[in-house]
């Protein structure tokens, strides 16, 4: 019995990790699952790691998701379209804008076809990396063209709703320029200061800590993969970089001139900058970073001081959105953070200064 | 009771980050730290918080630790040889020759003095930051210069394992290299990414996931601190720069071009060559990625089927180096990850699929 929105059958065609992790997660909510890829091993490999069952020649399935790579998900899109007439047709990949303009220079009915991209991945790719879970929470846009039918923009919206993500609608260009800016960019980048070491001495690498590690975690990605959709999206993308470009010179500059008027100014500008564009990727879960304010308490660190805070704190009748209590090793005290609307937050501290606690931050 | 190696008095001048974090470490293992801030409000904050006791005019370390900011922190060594006539003095800034050259140029007793830099850190900073154990399984650059006496060395080599670091011998300008490639260059090129977001529309900025809040992370640091520290080694980063502005150059040219004979391999190198780059750089543990041969099994997700499997790697005579079992949330499997020594690789693959096993990587 399926728990689902989504009523299949689903044909998933392509089992990369998208498409695995697609049908992992329908599977898991009752739907049928139909898989097919170009390559019987890995179509095979998929079934077994629980993506689905074989796809049918003849099968009728109500809605097709094309996981193949970019630069032939027009093409397959096409195909679909064509083998099953009453089929919603969507695909899963990172660039839209090219994929319809091939679209609407060819016969396909675009009435049944719904245009989407899922912003989930891993560094690793394959039917192995796929997981049910990796949608969750994730923004899902949907990008439908001129001709889509309501009832195919329905079914694609429901898919994401099954996976648990979170629906955002944007046209094609939007999205494009989007993800040039929060996706593909950050990749060149990553992979820029990743390809500086490949050449270094191993003694200079083996300093390296978890700051280098992060910076660079994606460059570990498929190039194959990244060429195709650098390639579709590559003028938003030059964009970016070539925005990029014009403050890198600057640093490089203030470099070389340390000791110059200015120079110094030039690179806090630029590190501020940094500061205020991290402020504005939203968390893990989509709230902003800013959105509360945040109180730090020293408590001491014995039984039943966060109790007692927290009572008091009730007692003021402020309400805490959020609490973090981070173990802070070594430390003898212990250190709250306790998280208000900006509107109360000099009303909590004036209130818990009174009552005697200490407030650090 | 002292469990550690180094004899105290310890004295700790600067209660940021790193001289917290020291505090912390050296009180719970059992040495009397004295603690000295220019700001008696920082220093009792650093002393509530269990970093030591406060230092009191006339007390006599064996040892101080300058963990003031790069720009001071060659005027205060200087202070610190002439205050305590016979102790070791070691700093920890994360720039070391210009420090040494203006130690050279003035009239400080450099056989006491050790340069050193724990590399270790958070993006967040000040005693509240402070945890004891930032700096276990990091490296610890140890720098002495041409006069430092050998008791000096043993001296701050003690401190380093006393915290659970690994040492590292590098002269000033070598470290001075190593660090402009694996952290300076890094924090800069994080700042010029997020910097792109700070103006960016915030639909657009909506769409981001871990792969750009990982990128960005260290930009979120403390721009007062960094401009010192790129002051400080401004030399040895702008040739990084340089050299990430050359590759920039082409993958920009690259965009540009997209449709151009060659624009398309000359991404894919810059690809490649950024996979090869994170592949040098070692793991948590300090290990190389890549020294062990990892072989995945796709077993059935059933109680004992774990077992079973080990035990018969253990028949075959084959020494397991690692074992992970990443949970594959939806999967019908289970895939656990054998580490071997490489020689052993083709031996293990071979008795596994004989003996029915599924090797999927």
């Amino acid at each position: 019995m399926s728990k689902a929105r989504v009523v299949g059958p689903v044909k998933i065609v392509g089992s990369g990790l998208i498409g695995t992790s697609i049908g992992l997660a329908l599977t898991q909510a009752g739907v049928l699952v139909l898989v097919s890829d170009s390559s019987p091993a890995i179509q095979d490999l998929a079934i077994d790691f629980g993506a689905g069952e074989s796809f049918k020649d003849g099968q009728d399935p109500a809605l097709v998701i094309v996981c193949v790579p970019p630069d032939v998900t027009a093409s397959v899109i096409q195909q679909q379209l064509v083998l099953h007439p009453k089929a919603t047709v969507t695909d899963v990949a990172s660039v839209k804008a090219t994929i319809l303009s091939k679209l609407e220079s060819s016969s396909a009915d675009l009435t049944r076809y719904v245009g989407s991209h899922p912003m989930a991945g891993r560094e690793q790719a394959g039917v192995l990396a796929g997981r049910s879970d990796i949608f969750i929470g994730r923004p899902w846009v949907i990008s439908p063209n001129k001709l889509s039918a309501k009832s195919s923009v329905d079914l694609v919206e429901a898919l994401a709703l099954d996976l648990g993500a979170t629906l955002m609608h944007l046209n094609p260009n939007d999205h494009d320029r989007a993800v040039a800016l929060v996706s593909h960019a950050p990749q060149l980048v990553a992979s820029l200061l990743a390809a500086r070491l490949s050449e270094s001495e191993s003694k200079d690498v083996s300093l390296a800590g978890q700051g280098l590690r992060d910076t660079t975690r994606i460059a570990a990605s498929d190039p194959k993969l990244w060429i195709q959709i650098l390639a579709a999206n590559s003028q938003e993308v030059a964009k970016v970089i070539q925005s990029l470009k014009v403050d890198l010179e600057q640093v490089l500059k203030a470099l070389q001139e340390v000791s110059k008027p200015g120079s110094l100014a030039s690179l806090g500008k630029l590190l501020e900058a940094g500061n205020l564009g991290v402020a504005r990727i939203p968390g893990k879960h989509g709230q902003s970073a800013t959105q509360y304010a945040k109180v730090i308490v020293m408590i001491d660190d014995k039984p039943g001081e966060l109790a007692r805070l927290l009572t008091e704190v009730g007692e003021v009748g402020i309400n805490l959105e959020d609490l973090t209590l981070e173990h802070a090793t070594g430390a003898a005290v212990g250190l709250p953070e306790l998280y208000v609307l900006p509107s109360v937050e000099k009303q909590l501290v004036s209130e818990l200064t009174t009552r005697g606690w200490k407030i650090v931050g």
